[in-house]
């Protein structure tokens, strides 16, 4: 039995070198939304793993509005992608061929693999999942940086307290669906923006909003007076546009705006919208306020505990949509921009 | 000696019955800026002051750009002027007849007296000023509601730490002539912007700000660039629109950005301008935040006896721009709109 793990083992250290990797490479800067021809779907040689190192066969990669914008030559919180680069992009994948003693040969393992089948890349800054505590898509989703991201912005940032009311955009998005859910944890009401019925459904009945507002067949700033007739105390944005203006025009006094996103605004070719309502801060004395989850870092265990403490105890549901195939990721990304997701959109490789 | 006090006490008491007031009215809400057509300019008898109450001799009058939204028939921090009603404006003026011994006649005091020549009102909210102490405009400006709101405004809510760049819009302005000192004061670098060259010159030859940018002649991003050059940490805005827009561009990371007024907003009349450079603050984990100085009203004290303490120590100057007669009154308010006022503006009635 040694023989033939010792064989077994350096065979997967070797494997890569016979290896085919298929990639997305962003080869020209989209303007608007994103099309198939801004990327080079090529394929390479697998590298093998340095000192330090491994390589990760990828499973299931995490699509976020984010991504547009770096793929902007712009200075944002993180560098662009480079031209030529593969398209950054989170994932999870088994490591099958290991130079770092710490990430042995099976181990599952989340990071920055970027759109591709296979990544060779240093351990530093990777992340052990267990398959067995959770299926591996949760860990991209409420256990994974989709779930940091709603807890320490609505936490830390917009700081709700019992009683408050809590109003949510893209509240079936990925982000969206936690904040919400744990609104609720937290004692406030929690009110939902999304687009269509189904969503809005799924918000009140699955998920225990308090009550959820179609975008698409309602005119917002009615809902948000009927549904948040004390004014919104914490309004958690990620869309922009007309939405945030909506929700800005019903703060509550001393009312926290969290700025998590902007996805009504990516793919603007016309320079984005501005808030015109947001003299509303200074008549309510409220504040508006942006954060990168990524600042968080240290707490991010913190986090994790008390999110899977939440989904054990059934008061914070995950749901993840499946896309299939490396090869739609242009067009799997576009759903993010067309609304048609309803929780986090994963892209199995 | 006796009898002719008796006498005199009398006859002032009486007095306001044989005076006439000459007053604006407000009686239709301006679309765009002011004219002198929405107002009417009457006379009625002044009224005796009855229990609680005094007759004030108005003297000077503080014109603010703040007065432009009273006139909205819009949900705001204060309710707007009725039609019909006597414009509201806060002024400093001579008791002349009294009907609460707590302020007695001869008294100058400090309240919200409205655009005419006499006031009969409650004593309650006056503030009794000593004109030894300092000349009376000075009460409307760097000691009054102006000072207050400069003070409040950086120190709370922008909270600029020493060595930090401190970018103050509509700085050669009441409130923003006091933002830029006070910043200097606390140790940081205050940079002004503002519109022309004299403007300009005396907020760094005359204030002491480390640097000004003439809007009107430069480009407000590359001086921005060039005079914060580790970004801002405080921007005070007093204007919005496109200098509020260069200012979010610019900003450093963990900003504050203080919304006291819009002045180059209040006029529109096609929707206010949103700040399109919003996202700067997801970038850069920055904070926009409006206030009221009116909320601070329990602290006025503490401020006005550091600002006296600053004025009386020849770090903080003051600077008014009276214009005389109380007929001149709309087109007196119209310079806060048109950038030509250095300093306070204040009306002499």
């Amino acid at each position: 039995m040694l023989t033939m793990d010792v064989v077994q083992l350096r065979f997967y250290v070797a494997a890569p070198m016979a290896l085919i990797n298929h990639r997305f490479q962003l080869t020209s800067r989209p303007v608007g939304l994103v099309k198939r021809s801004d990327f080079t779907y090529s394929e390479a040689p697998v590298a093998d793993p340095g000192e330090g190192e491994v390589t990760v066969k990828v499973r299931y990669l995490s699509l976020d509005p984010a991504m547009r914008g770096w793929m902007n030559d712009a200075k944002s919180y993180v560098p662009p992608v480079g031209l030529g680069e593969v398209m950054r992009a989170q994932g999870i994948g088994e490591v099958i061929a290991s130079a770092d003693p710490k990430f042995p040969v099976g181990e599952q393992v989340l990071g920055l693999f970027g759109v591709q089948e296979y990544a060779t890349l240093k351990t530093k800054g990777l992340r052990k999942v267990d398959p067995k505590a959770a299926p591996l898509p949760v860990y991209l989703s409420v256990l994974g940086m989709t779930g940091m991201t709603a807890y320490f912005g609505l936490l830390d940032v917009g700081q709700p307290k019992p009683g408050e009311t809590v109003v949510v955009s893209g509240a079936a998005g990925a982000t969206g669906m936690v904040v919400g859910q744990i609104a609720k944890i937290k004692g406030c009401r929690a009110v939902g923006i999304a687009g269509g019925s189904e969503k809005c459904d799924y918000l009140v009945k699955e998920l225990g909003f308090d009550a959820a507002i179609d975008y698409k067949s309602q005119d917002v700033k009615a809902g948000l007076k009927a549904n948040a007739p004390d004014g919104i105390h914490v309004y958690f944005d990620n869309v922009g546009g007309d939405i945030l203006d909506a929700a800005l025009s019903k703060l509550a006094r001393h009312a926290r705006v969290v700025i998590c996103g902007a996805v009504s605004q990516y793919n603007t070719t016309e320079g984005a919208k501005g808030p015109a309502n947001y003299l509303s801060l200074l008549i309510n004395r409220a504040r508006m306020e942006g954060f990168i989850v990524f600042d968080y870092a240290e707490r991010y265990g913190e986090a994790a505990r008390e999110l899977a403490g939440w989904v054990a105890a059934g008061k914070l549901k995950s749901r993840e949509q499946i896309v299939k195939g490396l090869d739609t990721f242009p067009e799997s990304l576009l759903k993010l921009f067309r609304g048609e997701n309803t929780g986090k959109l994963v892209l199995e490789v």
